[in-house]
């Protein structure tokens, strides 16, 4: 994989998810100590920003604006009416450590699984040249599946980053990295990932940076 | 749900699946038997449609045309290369039993694993009102996941009928019923699907009917 | 059209076109004097909202963040360019005449022509159960049309208020409206749409109203 | 412009619009004529093919089976309701001169104004790493325009071959040739757009070919 046609897509890096007094933190956080994820994420974001990948965080935000009209079933309509992810709350926040730099961009819109749905994820993926999508995140077989699965139908190589990663168990964290992740395409630890990029600094920052 | 908003989706009930000296019959027949697949989905289609839902079947074509081209990794790719699902094949074709009759439509251009990526299924359900899908067919945890996923994130009604899909394995039709189909709707047998159903036997017919 | 399925969308009532000093607002202040555009957007808006017809607020965004790798031709590249709507920007801010309110919705992400590519314009309008798009802002025949045209395939009814939009000049604003609008649906002035609504005040609110 | 990299886009040369008979026929005529549209199209669609390009038919078709219960407005409606483009009819037919050959594709599902809208299009296009779209056919100023306007948002570099189009008059071919196109990207004849387009024969064509 050359680093300029990657993007390390980061799923729902957010308070919520990732630190005590987060919403969801409870139903991860056996997972996200297994599996080390929140270092995993730190080594991946840093290392393959060095390298000249493009960083694509991707929050979930559910806008209180359109929470009155809008009753989604399912596990959106949970984290909705639980309070979570609300635009400005501490909660809906990217993790310290994760906080995109010059360079990386955020995308705006994920209110449902697929990070695809509803958002500018492909606008930017298309406008920088991307090829490669590298994904982590939350939950593995919710969201990041979703738009895992949505990457692959739109042609994207898919690589599965297994170690930046949390779902609510290690089945159902292993489930989809043995049966679904193969079909889609390559299921790495974020050491693999990286030694499988090649580095091209020469990707043109924004002339902010 | 009134049958006059729901959609019957059925996806690749083609003889390459269904029928001895089908491509992929062979991975899926100990399911078919275990499930009654086949015939639980000749059920829903004719007694959905005798309510007045909308039959929605769905095949997978790959076009020799851009097979030339475009090599695509991952499940599609192995579907691709074993020459399944080639258009005017007898693989191809839906399968004689639930042949759509006046009044059904017929999706055209899935190419991928969902049923809403590159094909008119958003046109036809829009255009017919609907807003629920009960989904069958194949592979449960594949394109039938697939196609769940994307309709509960724009927003549809999704209901599995459990028993008119098959999988690989049992423990690949029972982990999404488990731990994936219920965050997105309801799981469902074909019977409690129709008992569920309003029917509405109103439903403006084609002027061709 | 019921109050209740109609949304007004306002495309790019920002101060970058419709204020002195704004980067845009040379080249279409003839015509907003000529079509009293901003005294029809802000009527619309009020009578509309209060008939409970959902209000929708369409900005044009270019992240600086992707200003650095994407390099669009054409239109995007020029307002790219140029320096123009740029986040946190005075210019980029909706006018004060127009602000939302509680109940009305902002979409995220438009960075092209038309309001639903790249946005969640779309997640907005099923959620809302909307039928009817009412359509104003800038400019008439550029991004107004491109959402006309995409909300017209997407199978929405649509309506443009004439006189709550801008173009470069008369005829820029008078070939859509005779040759292309009466293709996709009405064409009305903002007392025409608004004799056509039918009031419905019962709309859900948001829980913060 | 490189060959591989360039799609010739054709857009419902089909008899209905091309020949006498043809339930279009009589509206474009003059146009035709006046343009020598369908020469110029037969040129283009052979010099890009020895070039290269990817040759990507368009056709339009309403299918009967969903004819009964989606009753657009406007002028999809007023088509569907003049019995035209119905599936396997010969108006629907692509015009002798202009059959696909080996190597060439045609895009399933076209039902309403922009050609990306509910088809495989854009899935041929990333598929085959095309990176220009070369536009032409019916009308000028409807579903080229429609098709061009989205090719632009996604980010696809648009060149109209104005010849090889027609609409209902030469104001309204006129109209998006001096106003609309060149704020997406080029326009240009035939003979121009063949002139700049890179040799390559070394696309790699079909197994069947």
């Amino acid at each position: 994989m050359k680093a300029s046609e990657t993007a390390i897509v980061m799923i729902e890096f957010q308070n919520e998810f990732c630190k005590e007094g987060g919403r969801l933190y409870d139903v991860v956080k056996s997972e996200l100590a297994r599996q080390n994820t929140l270092a995993n994420a730190v080594k991946l974001q840093r290392e393959a920003r060095a390298k000249g990948c493009l960083i694509v965080m991707v929050p979930f935000v559910f806008d209180e604006e359109y929470a009155g009209f809008w009753k989604p079933e399912g596990i959106v309509g949970n984290a909705a009416s639980s309070g979570a992810f609300r635009p400005g709350a501490w909660g809906t926040e990217i993790i310290d450590e994760l906080k995109p730099a010059a360079g990386d961009v955020a995308v705006h819109g994920k209110a449902t699984l697929c990070g695809f749905n509803g958002t500018n994820l492909e606008m930017i993926l298309r406008g920088a040249g991307i090829r490669n999508c590298v994904l982590s995140g939350f939950l593995t077989n919710v969201c990041v599946e979703s738009t895992a699965r949505t990457a692959y139908d739109k042609g994207y190589r898919v690589i599965i980053a297994k170690d930046a990663c949390a779902a609510l168990s290690q089945e159902q964290q292993e489930y989809p990295e043995k049966c679904i992740f193969p079909l889609l395409g390559s299921v790495m630890t974020v050491s693999e990932a990286l030694a499988n990029m090649e580095a091209e600094p020469s990707r043109a920052k924004p002339k902010a940076a």
